[in-house]
């Protein structure tokens, strides 16, 4: 389970980091709080933000059914493309958001194999 | 513990449906990314998208204390009627936000009592 | 273990009850879903509340893992500094948004120190 925990803790602090640059995008093109708008590159960095936020809600418990019901090298397997989708759609989010689909894509596919996996294995479980 | 496992999975499963309605109403509606306001519909499911997270994030650590404290059946139980309080949601905001007040109140009385649950049992444990 | 779930169940109270405030605020004035602007104090509570969710995140894992390499103790002395942290942040934020820096600090250094130690403790758990 060492490796799973590994990535799921990596998975948070990327997900920290992602809001440092959100806070320092605030600082850089004065976007005063409350505000969550009013320049386009602190409006990027936010929406990588809050989309990696939607992301990590499905692949904390994703990580904990898939390591249960199968198995947890894998699961961290699978944790590391995630890892890697939100890089790439970070950066190419910043750059241009139209470019986001590829780094977007490769996140989901990790997320959907997780949870469908854990549910597949939970119903397996039951019979 | 498999039927609680189920329910959380769906819970899961139904938040990133909520997010592809998202995405495609940004497609139908044109409102390019990083923008997250410009279609009365696409706020809609937006709205709808952003509140489930918001309710997720509390389902998912009280169906793990509920489970724990007192019956990961039950939890799974009460788990179903946050599923349907949730499309109860969905489906009446996007017709009228304004209606959107039995299906929060279905979800939110299942998060409350799967939390109070859980911290009840918690409490319990320390006696 | 109690105490550190005890913790974890109060702080998911605490995110409802900014979500209780959202609410109110809404009603009181007259921001009308779907939109999520329009009031000053709206946005300030909103803000208040987006931010809880996005510390919510980390701070679950981040209670999960310290207590499982660490010290179940520990985490739930963590999770205090963690919840004093985020009430002093709504405080201040909805009377200035910029005096929200220290409630803030608060809430971040509770979650590295829980997430940091879960990563360390899981990397020893491989050796």
């Amino acid at each position: 389970m060492a490796y799973a925990n590994i990535v799921t803790a990596l998975a948070v602090l990327q997900f920290l980091i992602f809001g440092f640059k959100v806070g320092a995008a605030r600082e850089r093109y004065g976007v005063r709080a409350p505000a969550v708008m009013g320049h386009e590159v602190f409006e990027r960095r936010f929406r990588v933000q809050q989309n990696t936020l939607e992301q990590l809600v499905a692949f904390l418990p994703g990580m904990y059914l898939f390591s249960r019901y199968f198995n947890p090298l894998w699961a961290a397997a699978i944790g590391v493309i995630y890892l890697a989708g939100r890089e790439i759609y970070s950066a190419a989010y910043v750059r241009d958001p139209a470019k986001r689909g590829p780094g977007f894509g490769l996140t989901f596919i990790a997320n959907a194999v997780l949870i469908l996996g854990g549910l597949v294995g939970a119903i397996r479980g039951l019979v």
